[in-house]
């Protein structure tokens, strides 16, 4: 039955402030559940949404993707036009298209990428507050730029991975890396990975400001990765700096 | 009385999309008002501070400047501090420096710098939800910036000026100005004067717009600014893309 449908691909946006996440979940308000929501005002059957991954209470997107099964005719321009007139001004369909069969939001992910930006000033923000991880001692990112490399490649990330994961294995590859900081102060990280564990991005975040502020060296948060040890690690960054920015897929998807 | 006093000069940053704008008025909340409640809890003295002029309800500020006069001693940085402390999320003081003799921050200004952002993609923004205007039709820069050529310099703007200002003389010189767009589609202009008139810059993006989807040429667009006639030029734009970014000082300053 679900085969017999469209697959109509969404590309999204959102403010994870007032949400408990991505994945709809009994008696919060989640993102998945409030496109579900409008995807039922719509077509007035209900509808399941697959998103790329779960992001967590408070995380941003500009890039998450999703996907649902339809066995409505509508061109997908009217799935955009609609959703975003029925969606809360925090949630944003940028794309939809209709997808190739055998699309999967989540089984067909080639790579994600994530930005996590930190406001690297004395004064906290003020029009950046819900966007950014506000870190007030000056960051060396020549050092926080040496330990990025050595998680370039292939790994078993054990050592950045929150408790509670899911994940079959912990090995995942890092394919880019980057970090820089703009004419306002604001440190932005990159990460793009074939897969990411859960808490990964703010677990290494958080120990990367360590380095940053000298707590550590490069030398030791390669040490962290290496022990496959969380303990070592340092603390988790904040939801609010972290930004879903792209998923990719092969092919199949366009 | 007041010139015993030290004069200390505030750099601020606000989101004003919670406020009626900057100026303390009876029955609503405004920045200046909040700035003033932080200032007597701290001192226990009733303050007036001076703003480098207003911003409109719903406009942001990265580099407002506002001066007070005290008679206390403590160092600059404390007020800064205490004030970040005492303030509400939304807004911060960047920097607090003792100002030399005679600075007014209304009177001694010798520039002024806005950005106005416009999110000029199909989709509305979600992240940017309150700081940005959404114009969904692309806009052509090119005709924008040809527009835009034609405001440079010292002008009368009286056909930019809206209704219900107290400017005695209409006649303004912009210093510099500029247009972009960036990776994400988001066009800023960026307008520097010896001073604005009321509602100018959104009075110029409003009409700029018009020209970027050619319902005016660049040519319209200098007739307007010739003609003195403020029913010639187009709607004003909304205040929640207007930017005031950096108010320049003569030498006194610092």
């Amino acid at each position: 039955m679900v085969s017999a449908g469209r697959i109509i691909k969404l590309v999204l946006e959102y403010d994870g402030g007032a949400y408990a996440g991505w994945q709809r979940q009994k008696g919060i308000i989640t993102i998945q559940e409030v496109i579900e929501t409008a995807l039922k005002t719509m077509l007035d059957e209900p509808i399941t949404i697959h998103g790329s991954g779960r992001t967590d209470a408070g995380v941003h997107a500009t890039g998450q993707v999703a996907h649902f099964v339809t066995g409505t005719t509508y061109e997908a321009d009217v799935f955009q036009n609609a959703l975003n007139a029925l969606l809360p001004p925090d949630i944003v369909v940028k794309e939809a298209s209709e997808a190739a069969a055998g699309f999967h939001a989540r089984y067909s992910v080639q790579s994600k990428r994530y930005h996590y930006l930190i406001w690297n000033r004395f004064f906290r923000p003020a029009l950046m507050r819900d966007r950014a991880w506000h870190v007030r001692v000056p960051l060396d990112l020549e050092a926080m730029a040496d330990a990025l490399k050595s998680i370039e490649g292939t790994h078993d990330f054990s050592a950045f991975q929150s408790s509670g994961s899911c994940a079959k294995s912990p090995i995942r590859t890092i394919l880019q890396q980057s970090l820089s900081r703009d004419v306002n102060g604001m440190v932005c990280v990159t990460l793009t990975a074939d897969g990411f564990l859960r808490h990964m991005v703010r677990n290494i975040v958080g120990t990367l400001v360590q380095v940053g502020r000298h707590s550590k060296t490069p030398s030791d948060f390669s040490d962290v990765l290496i022990g496959k040890n969380r303990s070592r690690a340092g603390p988790k960054a904040p939801p609010q700096g972290l930004y879903l920015v792209e998923v990719e897929y092969g092919q199949q998807s366009d």
